[in-house]
Order: structure tokens, then sequence, then C-alpha cells
């Protein structure tokens, strides 16, 4: 039997996971790709860290030049993470003809086009369905399955930590910082969680699954980002009774060859399936202009999971070593970009009130919407006190500019005690 | 630019909606394999039969030898449905070096084997994917996307007819057979609804999942088939208040190299995403060993749905081509195939009974239960007059076997007015 050398970049939970999988599944890999895998080095930090698993401790090294200069690697796992640094160890990889999996979204996000270019030139593979919904086959799904079809939108809940909050804020009496602070005890959030709950790690994936859905090269900076950190229980406990959940999604659209893309807390029926998503799983639901409606859900982080799809990329690289075809499958984002204008956006919306229970109070600030073209298609008002009534509304489709400037000027009514949040509201059909 | 000839075997639903997106994506295809698609001739029953979409008459036949046999083919796209005659025509395609892209679940189920050795010792392509739960990738998710992952359990809502009868039964007061009305007269079910209503069509699938999933070559004789016609609304109410929904679903499952595979009525916990999947919609629940819990959802069937799953394999067969790497991708089960005994098999189950309101009634049936090992999860009794209660009962896991042998010695209780359905319950994890 062939053997295919492999060197790993970095060796923490998912490089971990990649040689524990590795290292059970050899000889169902050699089956479907007859291939024996060999690893051959993996570039590490500390060589006497303790590892959860057994490894020839002569295989590590702290050297990236054993992995990314070794005649005896063919293809190389990145799974350390970082950004610049990483790029050109991946420039320095396709250079030397060598394949490249990854798991690294923050990089794709960032230099996709620019590195599956250079796999391209250098006849490379360059594969990365990890970086996307963990152990979700999607961007597979989007580039083969649904090869056929224009898609039209995709809503991602792609940030298993969000999820995890708000679906606990749905549950159980708890604060957003509540929330926060058991998904940090229960390691569904980091030490330090900014970049998840402000959805920016939201919108490097949505950036990615922008350039397999529509081929259009959109940066970071071209998605609105919002995070949940402002989310209230009562923003929640409104919108259920509305019968909406809130859910950190991403949402890239297109229309009329402009993209819309966005990351924000947004209201989905309660009977949309993306709304029974639960805690730290993700879900990808996408509107095709033939198929219709699909889903994909599962785990959207974790060792195993995110190791499956490495290994699953790897298995196809290795596929095509064996048909001589790499290189063939790249795909690099090749529209022109056309991002829609802010100006034209309508959307529903949920937004929050405070305001005086006095009379007049309520036919003072239905005016003020009417005389913005807002009309309403759901309201609930519940007493706080004797003297102040909490409201909270759902509005039929209007120009987001119209509906913010409207919110402005409901602040300065003199009924009004306090604009609370607002958000987007999803229906069940594109 | 190089073209590339397609022959249809049927003009029915699928076939139209084949040529509708060819017509309509031409450049996208073109675009994303760098081959003209050329439609050189189309095998048709009636070749004066009015047709949904212009189609040029002269690519018309009724004989199969103009597609079979013509050298301008190289790939056939098969939507004519049958079986014996039409397995007759693939190895004749196979024979002349064409590839063949199928949506015939009814023929895969059975020769699935067969022809796919047929199409590799040719050389030749064969894919599927819209043979099982139309518009959902999942074949390709379960070969490519799970490659490393090994399979441990599917539950299948595979057949949008029963599942479109059952939630019409669930949101409203209708019996089984006002359901199936209203669903024939929408177009969810046939004139003659038997393979759907009585399983069949489920069971093909599961089939086809079970040979991609396992390698192991199932038959359709080793499915245990149950339809839904005895589901009795009363069955879905108790169902219901006891925090769970009745779906028709396929199980396919292996223990210790054993392959258990069945369709049946069948309790859902109504907190699993599947229990979510509601009117005509499919999906399939894959229990993964690394991966853990994935599912993919979305339309079962329609022309648009099903043929974007045609084109897109269309699409792999003629990227395949320009590759020159065709009939590589060919996965043949190859396994032993062992079932698993029925004697063996162990579940939690749903039963519903009719029971005479007297003192002493209810412990002679505990003590029953009690006698053959059983012992109960849940429990609703409700006063259906002054002298009867009717029972629905969940119990903890129990071999399939004693728990039939039970439902026996109870009918013959002398307190026992009747004991209506039983139905096996899955549970939230596997």
């Amino acid at each position: 039997m062939k053997t295919v050398g492999v060197g790993l970049l970095g060796f923490g939970t998912v490089g971990t996971g990649v040689i524990r999988l590795l290292n059970q599944d050899q000889p169902q890999v050699e089956q479907s790709t007859g291939y024996h895998i060999s690893i051959e080095k993996v570039l590490v930090n500390n060589l006497n860290k303790e590892r959860k698993i057994n490894i020839d401790k002569h295989l590590l090294t702290i050297n990236p030049d054993d992995v990314l200069d070794n005649p005896n690697i063919d293809i190389i796992i990145e799974v350390m993470g970082g950004v610049e640094q990483t790029r050109n160890y991946l420039h320095r990889a396709f250079q030397n003809k060598k394949h490249v999996v990854t798991a690294n979204k923050d990089l794709l996000a960032v230099y996709g086009p620019e590195l599956l270019q250079a796999a391209k030139d250098h006849g490379c593979d360059l594969y990365y369905e990890a970086s996307v919904a963990g152990g979700i086959p999607i961007l597979r799904s989007l580039t083969d399955g649904l090869a056929a079809d224009r898609i039209q939108k995709i809503i991602g809940i792609v940030n298993g930590t969000t999820n995890y909050i708000l679906s606990k804020m749905s549950r159980e009496p708890v604060s957003y910082d509540q929330a926060l602070g058991e998904a940090q005890s229960l390691g569904f959030a980091e030490a330090d969680p900014t970049s998840d709950v402000e959805g920016l790690d939201a919108a490097r994936k949505m950036v990615i699954l922008s350039h397999l859905a529509y081929s259009i090269p959109v940066d970071l900076d071209d998605v609105t980002i919002e995070g949940i950190t402002g989310v209230e229980r009562e923003d929640i406990l409104y919108s259920q009774k509305l019968g909406y959940a809130i859910k950190l999604v991403g949402v890239t659209e297109t229309t009329n060859g402009q993209i819309d893309i966005r990351v924000s807390p947004t209201l989905l029926p309660s009977t949309h399936p993306l709304a029974a998503v639960e805690n730290e799983n993700n879900a990808v639901y996408v509107y095709g202009e033939a198929v219709g409606e699909t889903m994909f859900y599962g785990p959207g982080a974790g060792e195993l999971p995110t190791a499956t799809a490495v290994v699953s990329d790897l298995i196809s690289v290795v596929r095509n070593l064996s048909l001589d075809v790499n290189g063939h499958h790249i795909f690099i984002p090749s529209k022109e970009k056309q991002c829609v204008s802010s100006e034209t956006i309508v959307s529903r919306f949920f937004f929050r009130f405070h305001v005086k229970d006095e009379k007049g109070a309520f036919s003072k600030i239905s005016n003020l919407l009417k005389d913005h073209g807002i009309s309403l298609e759901k309201l609930i008002q519940e007493p706080l006190s004797d003297q102040v009534a909490e409201v909270a509304i759902i509005t039929h489709e209007v120009n987001k500019v119209l509906f913010e400037k409207a919110l402005r000027k409901l602040e300065a009514l003199d009924v009004m005690i306090d604009v609370k949040n607002y958000y987007r509201v999803e229906g069940m059909k594109r």
C-alpha cells in the first residue's frame, strides 16, 4: 500500500481529535482511499507539555520548517489558528507543493480568495470544511449537493456560544451575564468571549458561506455586525409572547446581484426550524431558487465533530491524490462585488419601550409611527406599574433608515420614558 | 467550449424539471464545468402529449435505442421509473460506456449493488442523490462530508406523503382517511397511495442509506415494515400529552456489526429536531460516533427540488469527465451482512388500551406487566365513560418479544376491553 505523509501545524483540541480519529480509523481510511496515512511531524509550542493522547515524542517539533519543508510530507493539516503568520506558512506550503486542510475561519474569512488562488496556481488542494459549523458538512453541500441551484439566501446559527446563552435565557430566569458565566464554566464560552458575543466569529463564517454560495468576494468589512451583549431577558420574553424566538443569526442574501450580509440578534417565528436549534448546536438554513428550503444541523464545535470535518477533508485530498486531480476542486469567488445600499434595506422590526400610562399617550405614538409609514403587525402592552406601561411591537415591512429615524423621534416624545432594544424579524419564507 | 451530450429516459415531472433547470442555468453549468450541455434525445411514451415546457419535438422519441445506442450521448438521465426494464436499459447504457444519473429509488433499493458494480466494470459513473430525500444532499454527506466518521444510526423521515398525513392529524381533528383525502387533493399523495402509506417507499430509501452508511448490502426483505394506515388520532393525542410526536420514520442502526433496519410509526420526543419536521418535508438524522448528531432537512419531493439533485449529480459527472476520473467514485456495499435477531431487540414502547373502570383492574394489569419484566416510564389514564377508562403507557426498555407476549396476555384479562395500537419510542440520544 502507498503511504501519504501528513504534517500538523498545531496540536490543541482539534489537532488532538485529528490524531485520535486517524489512529482509530486507519483501517477505514485505508480502505476508502487505498493509502496508508503516516503522521510525519507535528508543530507545537512546547515539546514537554503533557498531551491527552499518546504520541511518539520524536514527531513533535517547535520548528515550522520541519513541517513546511519536510519532503516526506504531502499534506499539511493547519489547526494552529492565527492569521498573519499562518497565512505565510500556507503560502510556503503551496510553494512546496503541499496540500492543505484547515479549520481556520479567521484566516479564510480574511485571506480566503488569496490562499485559494495560491493553492490553484501550485496545483494544490485547499479544503476548509471545518471552518464553518464544525461537524456539519455545509460547504460541500453548497459546492456539490446544491451545485445546480441558485442560492438566494442563507440564515445561519453558526456560533455555539451565543446560541447557548440565548437558549439558556429563553428557558430560565437568568440575565445575559449569568448565562455567559454558565457557558464559560461548561466550556461553551472562552474566558474572553468577545469575538463570539460581539458577533465577529459568526461574521467570519458568513463571509466564507457567501463566497461559496454566490461566488462574491465579500470582506469582513461588508458585514453589518451586532452582538448579543445588549439582549435583555425582557426582549426574549416579549418575543415569545408574540410567537418568536431570538437567535443570533448570520444572514447573507442577494437581490438583483446586490449582496446584503449581516449578523445580529433576530426574531425567528417559533415554528421556523431554526427556532428549534438549541444550546450549543449550529444550523445553516439555505433558500435555493429551485430546491426551496433546506437545513443542515449539528454540532458547531468540539474536538471530535471538528476533527471529523478535518479528516473527511483529508480523505478527499488523498482520493484526489490517487486520481491525480489535486487543485481542480478549488472554487475562487469570481463575481463582481456589489453591496446593497443601507438606505434601501427593508425589514420587519421588533421594538420595545416604556411609556407613561396616561390618556392620549398611545395615540401620540401611533400617529408618529403612521407619519413614518410604519404599520403594526403585532403589539403587546403590559403594565409595569400604575404609571408605566411596557410595550412590544412587531412592525410590517419598513425601510430601515425610516424606522430608525422614527425611533429617535419616539424617544423625544414627552410621554416616552425609554425606548429599549430593537431587532430585525425574519419570516417563515424568504 | 466542449459539448457533452445528454439523453433522458422519461419526461414526467422530474424530467420536466431537469430540462427547465438546464435551460435556465446553462451559463452557470458551463462556468462550473467548462462544458456545454446538449440535450440530444428524450425517451417518451407519447410523442403528441402536451408538455409543460417548450421542447424541440425532434428531440422526442419512443425508441429507447435512440438514447441507449446514441453515439452523441455521453450521459443518460433516468427519470422514467420502473424496475426490471429500467435495469436492462441501465446495463445497456454502461455497456455503451454511458454514465447514468437516476432518481429511481425502487431500482436502487433492489439492484443497487449490481448496477454499481456494472458501472464500475465499465468505468462509468452512477449517481443517484435524488433517489433519497429529493432535494436534500444526504448521500454525498454520508460518502464525503462524514467520510471520516463511523455512522451508528440513522433516523429518517423520508416519505413526504405519510409525514403530511400525520402532521395534519396532529394539528386538526381529522381521521387518517380524511387526512389522506386532503393529501391526495393537494398532490402530496398518489391516487393509489399504497407504497407510501404502507411504508414500502420509506423502506427502499432506508436500504439505500444503509448501503452508504455501513457498506452492508441489505435487501428490502431485511426491513421490518409497518405503515400508518392503523394510526388513530387518539394515538397521536395521547402521545402529545406524554410529550411525544408520532412520525413514520425509517431507522437503520448497527450494533456489534449486526444491522437492524425498520420502518414504522414511532414516538419521538417533542423536543427532538425530527419532531419539528412538518408536512411534506423530509429530514435525515444521523448519529456518528465522532461527529455526534447531525440533521439534514428539506423538501423530499417535487419537480424542482428533485431536479436540483439530478442536475447537481449531472454536474458531478461532467466534472469527472473533465478530469477523466469517471467510475472512480463508485461505492459498492462490501461488508458481510448480519441482521440482528428479532429476539434480541430491546426498545421502549407506547401502547394504549380500554379497560373496565372497576376495583382491582389496574393492579391486575400492573402485576401482569411486572411479571413480564415491563416497568412503566409514563402513564395517562382518562375516563371514556362511567365504566370505561382509556390508558396510554410508555414503558422503559424491554425485550420486544416479551413485550408482545405481555400484550397478548393483557388482551386475555377479564378487565380488559380492548388493546389498541402500540409503537416503538425513540429517545433524545442514541
